[in-house]
């Protein structure tokens, strides 16, 4: 059998129902978070507890779970269901009765062609409200994500109404030109890759400007090239945006290559960190 | 024991439970109606259906329930419940399994002053994503209907980046001026009682402006005075926004106040025709 969690007690996976008339369900007044689960263990817990928790800061969504009571219960949950590998989803119901469930899904997997070649991403116009929360209000990131899905591309790239691009749907996005790296500093999710590809910027010494980047710049081939990362996909180098190449040259292609398997490299030493801890 | 309808067939109202892991309920990829039940009736019933056609097209959601599917179970849930006056709320979500709940809940009920008097709203940033679909994605209505609720205030206004308010957070927004009324044409959800009020305004020789309203307008008393309206509602005067008043003279206010009550007349007409139908 497998297992969820209910704000703390396994329960059978099945028994995981959202109550239909609460109306935080129905309002989606609520958070999330996605972890990484490798080797048993959930990767960047904390860095993740302390986002859910800015999430719930930004909604002003009391709850009273504190971080050692999610720590516990993941390990409880993962044990429960004998994981080694999984995406560990959590969802978190604001309102007079706080709530959460947690539970486990296959980890996807992406092409090797998409880390040595390019992943395809399509624009699609809109605004995540509250963008700096994880919230459940993800009508946009669904409809975005199915228009990728329809074009064969793996991620829809969110354009406001200025022309920026804060962000995918379901990642963080970067460039990156003459050894720099560019990337929004804000009105956009804190991703926790994002946050690690950050980092690993400042021990390595490449240097990082955060600014809003336009799709104009991004389809005229002012950058050498473009990423997206994200918890399940690293960093991910982008081959075309809505079929438009985004590679500026033979060159601009090997240091972008060379960029984003340094930075998975760096991921991947941080996992293994974690791994031996 | 009280009932629910899932998909046409009755069920125990505490089996209306979502699937947590299924992908469009984490998403809110789904769409709602709320209706009025009185004398045992679902009123304007088709005027429902068709702005939740609406907004599945505007979502492409595609499902496969057709109007008479809806009418024959919006009965017979109001037969299996005994039910005279009610809110009826359908739920819908899209994917490969489409798939809907419906169920009462009691009818909202207003002071009576707030018709004969006012009620104060609030106002609230946000722009609520493809406005025109009446969406699950609700999470800014949330936060409006919050803050209007810590400020003793029946409604929250929207206010758009350009200092428009489109609607409320639960209605439609209406300004009257020497007689006229004026109303935003696009970009609001188009209510079924604000649906009614126009064609009663036609009716009677009312004439109605198109235009958006802006935040500035309303507060400076550009107008004689606003109302807002909603299924439950009906047309209820506004008497401030954030503390301030907005209606601009004694002659301002008897006119506002003889509008409304004239439209819910009206309203009222309409309902009675449905009963005696």
């Amino acid at each position: 059998m497998k297992y969820a969690l209910h704000n703390g007690k396994l329960i059978p996976e099945d028994q995981a129902l959202l109550p239909l008339r609460q109306r935080e369900v129905l309002m989606s007044f609520g958070v999330y978070e996605s972890l990484k689960v490798r080797g048993g263990k959930a990767l960047f817990a904390e860095d993740h507890l302390e986002r859910l928790y800015e999430s719930t800061r930004i909604l002003e969504l009391d709850q009273p779970f504190d971080e050692s009571h999610f720590l516990r219960g993941f390990n409880r949950l993962i044990e429960a269901n004998h994981t080694e590998e999984a995406t560990l989803r959590i969802e978190l119901f604001g309102g007079d009765t706080p709530f959460y469930y947690a539970f486990c899904s296959p980890l996807p997997r992406y092409p090797a062609e998409y880390y040595s070649e390019g992943a395809d991403a399509v624009s699609f116009p809109g605004e995540r409200i509250f963008p700096e929360a994880k919230s459940n209000c993800l009508l946009l990131n669904y409809m975005a994500r199915r228009e990728a899905s329809r074009k064969g591309s793996l991620e829809a790239l969110l354009v406001d109404r200025e022309g920026r691009v804060p962000e995918g749907a379901r990642s963080n996005l970067f460039a990156c030109r003459g050894g720099r790296i560019h990337t929004p500093g804000e009105g956009v999710l804190a991703g926790v890759t994002r946050k690690h590809i950050l980092e690993g910027c400042r021990e390595v010494g490449i240097e990082v400007v955060f600014e809003p980047l336009h799709l104009e710049q991004l389809l005229r081939g002012h950058f050498d090239g473009l990423f997206i990362s994200s918890t399940s996909m690293g960093a991910i180098p982008l081959k075309r945006i809505d079929g438009i190449p985004v590679i500026n040259s033979p060159e601009g292609r090997s240091r972008l290559i060379s960029l984003t398997s340094r930075l998975n490299a760096l991921l991947a030493d941080r996992e293994e960190k974690v791994l031996r801890s």
